[in-house]
């Protein structure tokens, strides 16, 4: 049995009207609701991943509401034959309702690139994209992992990754997508991204702990702490900071969380160190 | 020079506040305006692709208007050194308000899957993804191709593909991902859709001409009359028919059209005929 409500979040209506008046000036506005809130490990911005990455202890949940489905575990149906899913989510605390046309992202030292160039937050549909590694599916919930969005960000829909569609491909000389990819070489002399998002990505600091930090991973209680471990060295080896902290408060100890742990740390030159880490309790 | 406008098409008012509240039922609605509307070969539903290929007849531009920034040229500076694009956009032909849990993709047979376990554009908020090509950026102009998406789509946003961020990563001994991916088979391994896409893209039609319809391809007038050929063996080599054409509709002939190509073809069993090939004028 199919199952829906009335109060669908979507209203397009006048839309298409406009589009086919071929009046572009008279631009509608397109209204969504999420279908869920995402729940995470990371509570604030400090020390969320700029993009998602694969370590597990970065995870979350999405549980789609009653209020979209009576029986909302139908809409997931078969969603668990898939290892991965777009998230596609609504950056919920990107500031001001001001948008530039070039903006400077925070690894680039002050070079500025144009705002669809980049995957910044700040831009005219705070529209957020990311990967997430599917964990399993429970009832009306997925459990994701290697995730960089932030506890309580709207989601508007998740889609299964399909490599056949997001994927780059090859063509081969018929003119058609090769899906064996068996040239692996020309596929990434094919597949580039601009200079900068290779050199940002190679800049990775060398990440420390201090032997009272050690000492404090080894009393707190988790499951794995070896992970907890991992999961603070992929937050820091990417330089979490902004380019204002990285430029005007070298000085300042660097605080994040994540699944009741805070992290006390400190940066030099191109290492981070780890100076505490803490349980808290909600 | 930064420059902005007011009228940003963002209206995020009341969301944070319900989120602080943690009142999951009062949920917002988030208020988006298009940056632009694509302009593709593509004029209607019948015959477009039902997923990004590289057939690179299948072009298209997106020119972000002056309603956005004053210097919109400025906001795509950089992208042009990116292989390829992701779009975000409105399924704006979707139909109605009405959206089912489970839905029955046109390829799968009467199988039934989840809303969110496909890419069908029959979903609570109506936004698609799609990767393409990146030709070229002119001004404020960028010109893809391998879209499948239709003339007058309002897009939502436009980002850089980024390999790093977009491709599942495989996880190394040290739970770190691994950015050489040297291991192809071991990739493979751990990044997996559901069955049912591997059947469904199995499945592709045979695709012939009759003597006719090469006659048609010849005396059109086009540039590179063997892409042409190229472009329509790869619509109708992925079956674009509905499941209702294909169970209730299959003794009717089959049209579609793209880039002033009009082409009447029929589907037997497992092929696809082209009968005729016609240009047509605006």
């Amino acid at each position: 049995m199919e199952e829906s409500k009335e109060n669908n979040p979507v209203d397009c209506e006048g839309a298409s009207s406009s589009l086919s008046s071929g009046d572009i000036k008279s631009i509608k506005t397109y209204s969504m609701k999420p279908i869920a809130y995402l729940q995470s490990v990371f509570k604030e911005k400090n020390g969320t991943p700029r993009q998602s990455n694969t370590c597990s202890e970065f995870r979350g949940k999405i549980t789609i509401g009653k209020d979209l489905f009576t029986n909302p575990e139908h809409s997931l149906e078969g969603l668990s034959q898939f290892s991965h899913i777009w998230i596609i989510f609504i950056f919920h605390q990107s500031g001001s309702n001001f948008t530039k046309a070039k903006i400077k992202p925070p690894r680039l030292n002050n070079k500025k690139v144009g705002v669809f160039s980049c995957r910044s937050p700040h831009r005219p549909n705070p529209v957020g994209l990311t990967l997430a590694k599917l964990e399993s599916i429970e009832d009306s919930t997925i459990y994701v992992s290697g995730i960089d969005i932030i506890d309580g960000t709207p989601i508007l829909d998740v889609k299964p990754y399909i490599s056949d569609y997001d994927y780059p491909k090859i063509v081969n000389e018929l003119g058609l997508a090769d899906k064996n990819y068996v040239n692996e070489e020309a596929h990434t002399a094919e597949v580039h991204s601009a200079d900068w998002i290779a050199q940002a990505n190679n800049e990775s600091l060398t990440v420390r702990f201090t032997l009272r930090a050690l000492n404090d991973l080894e009393t707190i209680q988790v499951e794995e702490s070896n992970n907890l471990k991992k999961a603070i060295v992929e937050v820091l080896r990417n330089d979490p900071r902004s380019v204002y902290r990285r430029k005007q408060c070298c000085d300042r100890l660097y605080y994040f969380s994540f699944n009741q742990i805070h992290v006390t740390c400190w940066f030099d030159d191109d290492q981070a160190e780890v100076l505490k880490v803490k349980q808290v309790s909600n």
